[in-house]
């Protein structure tokens, strides 16, 4: 079973033992997804508060919150129509990782900022598009299918906003340097299968992209 | 002049001192508005954030948050069209002020947040209702009218909200004593006229309501 989109920034492609997991708990994996989305606008909506005399970032990131707040509205109708309950679920460590690798001076800052934040747009897109094409359940392929090209959208205007600012070499060397700890982010200790997550770590990966 | 509205929760209306003021700075003013509506979102999602399995805060919540958003993208337009940039102002005291009297204990703090929220909104919407109606600039006076009626529903808004979780009497009984909190916060040292804000402070208030 193999990716059926190799989304090109990413260092390794998820493996199928993720998608195996994440089909045979695909409750845990909606919650995590509506707090995927919920997550995805605040890292909107902090960087626009980081830069707020900066219109031209709010131009950019504003809508883009507000489709992953559309998306988050409606994993979660999805979860209410089946009578599962949005619990807070433990973090996989993922984010924390690829924070932890976002320069703390300006102006790399802002340049780290964009690029982590198109990577896990990007990862995203890439495990909603497994979901999407392999996943049992109708109404999940139908859901991942609608909401992943957002994503790919999304990863473009990190790219956009990024290469605008830092030119398009400095943008695509600094991305290569992410999507390596991007790779290593996923690849940590062995985690519990039942405990998959949209990023999961401890899965192992595909062969290098 | 008189304010075109009378918003039943607020302790006391704004003055004619305050409206004069802002449409003598009504670029200043909106580029505060375009902060306002960033903030009011960023208070939506901050809540989201907090109780993060609350799936009936989240489906209130979020399209709030997605509404505020689109308002900043609106006032950001129009600064643009009018080559205006957006800068950073510093903040009044007024947020500051509210945000203090927030217990820190639950369920006292959701309680709290979500009133002083409302009275934000309620004091928005008090304000542009006078801006709407007294502004000469016609593009101000239709971009006021436009929003205002958002601001009246978002305080209704936070208004079920406590009241579905607290009850009716604790609810008003919380607001009345919250709305006294929020006179005080506009009631502060006299501030620069020449630095208006939609939430001045140091501008006298009307008679009470």
């Amino acid at each position: 079973m193999s990716a059926p989109v190799r989304v090109k920034w990413l260092a390794a492609p998820s493996s199928a033992t993720w998608l195996a997991q994440a089909i045979a708990h695909s409750d845990l994996v909606l919650i995590d997804h509506a707090h995927c989305e919920r997550k995805a606008a605040g890292v909107a909506l902090q960087l626009m508060f980081r830069y707020p005399s900066d219109g031209q970032l709010g131009e950019v990131l504003s809508p883009l919150a507000r489709e992953e707040l559309e998306h988050f509205e409606q994993v979660l109708q999805l979860l209410q129509r089946r009578g599962i309950a949005l619990r807070p679920l433990p973090a996989p460590g993922y984010g924390a990782a690829l924070s932890a690798a976002v320069r703390k001076g300006e102006p790399e800052r802002m340049l780290d900022s964009f690029l982590v934040a198109g990577l896990i747009e990007a990862r995203s897109h890439e495990r909603m598009a497994l979901l999407a094409a392999h996943s049992p359940d109708a109404e999940l392929r139908a859901l991942y299918g609608e909401l992943l090209a957002s994503e790919a959208r999304h990863f473009g205007l990190y790219w956009l906003l990024a290469e605008g600012r830092y030119g398009r070499e400095a943008t695509a060397t600094r991305l290569e340097q992410l999507a390596a700890v991007e790779r290593s982010a996923l690849d940590g200790p062995r985690a519990d299968p039942a405990q998959v997550r949209m990023h999961s770590v401890g899965v192992e990966l595909g062969r290098e992209a």
